[in-house]
């Protein structure tokens, strides 16, 4: 998430109580996690595992449970409860304060472009030209889309991340982490109707250029999807992952979170993609993989009868002898 | 489904045109399926071979198709067609009298609780206090959710049960048994964007403290869920099935109807149920077991082609001894 | 599609720009696939492997790239593209032209018919007596439902198709191919919630008398439904499929596209079915088969360790010899 101008450090120490040491006086662009991170961004950590990934990654800010060392030009925001200061940050740069209008007055619409009754438009949503939003279509704050979407009924764009902080000691377990991205959606995307797209939690979810969607899709928080893929109905895409150009997912096609599709792959309906898969190629099955390869695997479970009787021919045989 | 006020047993046999015998001045608390009934309820059958379990079971009244011997205390309402006898009941009792308000006068919901634009509420919804109800969503009349709870945008709850009583010898086979329950949500429950969650039948659908379900998922008729529960995307569970407490069931799992998945069970993404598991395990694949067992088997199904070859060697090398 | 009323070829001829020869003075009844033409109707084709086929059907007049012979009576209307001549079609006699109101002026319903807030009834669409259409539907234009038809809330009734012409040498590699049919749905079908069920492109999608959706469910483009089938929830349906009478389908299935699953057939849960399957018996799996024999498959696979010694035991024994 990127700020609407870069911030003073010291602001944001002050916001979240903690003590800021090192480069005191630079002013933060945004706050990411440690694998959208930029340079000027803000970073949070909060076990020592990930403690020097988080000070050597682009991040120039580290918001940080102890005190370690750090190089020259950066600076640490050292808190107890890092979790808590990100936290704190989002509702402070990204307050959720819910337009009550169908269309929020905060959005905006290019030339050509037909917003249909029964549809909610956020604060802050920007709309390019000749896009047709259909009825009861939802657009959550601060999404963007390009020029020449289609958004059939009933879809959902921008909604909360599904992604929680365990903690079992709460009563109730989980907390949610907040959604400080948007979705933001390229020229020439068509999404059908009841699909539902999550914001980015720290980043952007994104949908490139020429994308379409049939109906009763699902993109997690934090993907990025390339140009020109097609995502037949009922496909399911968990969060962070990156599926890239011309990729086609037949209907019911599940992938898992943090992974790689690579460009112009295809995978048959019904399959499961748990691990990244390079492009280029066909995949089919749980797990995904070379479809002429599983279904011979088809062909060789046919034959187990078969071997069971050779082998008990044999085994029958040589009591025999 | 639970009268608003105990009914006297004749106003109901007069309701449904029963012949009342035993205890007759009695009155019903409500009227529920055999696996739900309680001390005081209506029960119904029109089956011999379920004669026994009703007469037996907690309920104090049978509306039944036949007179037969009961329990001294009970009643029966003799009448040719319980089924239609059931129907007229909750026709009566939870008549289908939609508020055409987007929020009814008769719903209530508590401080600092915000329902945003294009939501539905309808007629004797109870929501409690900090609330989100995102744009349109539909909850329909009686659901009641507690503290806390999230709902994203189009998802639906309180939809009628898809339960059907069959006869082919109507043009149109399959009658809806009508939905006398409601949806239950505790406190601290978010619920994702374009889900579904259907009214209990007869008894309620229920929704433990603090679970968590991700975006388009299905929950049936009479379902019960327990505590701090995590469905991801596309799961869809069947009616009257029980998810004890801290179960976490990943992206498109299906999980068949009157089952039980006990405390603290994982099952794996895209994993089908069709019947009971105990809890304290991880589960995957077609018929959900255990997960490593379920994964070694991929490793055997990899090793025919060897086998096969193997077993042919054998065969050559015998046939040329 | 067919026109509101015949249609002089001269007309469209100048409509598409198309050199008009053969029966000059002939209306046209309509436009169609050449799967779904009739006597009087139009039909377009570009690619030569295609041109007899569509000659030979049953369509009166073949819009087309190249002259070629044709019967006696029939007419071409030749013009570069054929592909761009079917979308001005479509665009002429079917303009996008929204309604901005959530029930549109243009639309009727029968006597008895609740059409609950929030819900969108688009132009020219016809509902009959005594139907509920729940919180928060979206009927879109031209669409038509029975008598006695429930739709549950969030659903969308006649989103368009997920159909494109793909040309790799635009940005944008796909193009809408633009729906001029409708959803047609038959007395006495319900329709559970958040359901999808796209328009047809040339021909109309239909659902058949007293046929049964729970939620979630996915019906593709020009596919046609018989009666009193059972979908259970998040079953989803490729385009231009055939599901006959009395087909249940449960939860979770996959459906191919152009293909026929004959009546009284039976799929259970989350098999997915890549072609046609004849009628009146339980298949399971992928790619569906028959259930019984699935089933034992699962008993084989179980059996590969208990081979695999047999047959290590085997080749140990006779290396000893």
């Amino acid at each position: 998430m990127k700020f609407d101008k870069p911030v003073p450090l010291s602001e944001i120490a002050s916001l979240i109580g903690a003590e800021l040491i090192g480069n005191t006086t630079a002013n933060a662009t945004g706050i990411n996690e440690i694998h959208k991170v930029e340079n000027g961004d803000l970073v949070f950590v909060d076990h020592p595992k990930y403690y020097d990934a988080c000070i050597q990654s682009a991040a120039s800010f580290i918001i940080i449970n102890k005190q370690v060392d750090f190089p020259e030009g950066k600076a640490l925001l050292i808190t107890s409860d890092p979790f808590e200061a990100y936290q704190t940050i989002i509702r402070h740069f990204r307050p959720f304060n819910p337009s009550m209008k169908m269309i929020s007055e905060t959005s905006a619409a290019g030339e050509g472009t037909v917003i249909m009754p029964g549809a909610y438009i956020g604060n802050h949503v920007t709309i390019g030209a000749n896009c047709v939003i259909h009825p009861n279509v939802t657009i959550m704050d601060h999404c963007v889309l390009g020029d020449e979407v289609v958004i059939q009924a009933g879809t959902v764009i921008g909604s909360d991340a599904f992604y929680y902080n365990k903690k079992t000691n709460r009563e109730i377990h989980y907390k949610r982490m907040l959604s400080g991205g948007r979705v933001v959606i390229a020229n020439g995307v068509e999404i059908g109707a009841g699909c539902t797209i999550d914001r980015g939690v720290s980043g952007d979810t994104f949908i490139g250029a020429g994308t379409k969607m049939d109906n009763l899709v699902h993109i997690g928080h934090d993907t990025v999807v390339g140009k020109n893929c097609l995502f037949a109905a009922q496909v399911g895409i968990a969060g962070a992952t990156t599926i890239e150009d011309n990729v086609i997912l037949w209907g019911q096609v599940g992938v898992s979170k943090t992974l790689t599709i690579g460009k112009d792959a295809v995978v048959l309906a019904q399959s499961g993609v748990p691990s990244s898969l390079p492009g280029g190629k066909t995949y089919f099955g749980y797990p995904a993989e070379d479809a002429g390869q599983k279904k011979r695997e088809f062909v060789w479970i046919k034959r187990i009868p078969q071997l069971w009787d050779l082998v008990m021919k044999q085994k029958r045989e040589r009591e025999r002898e």
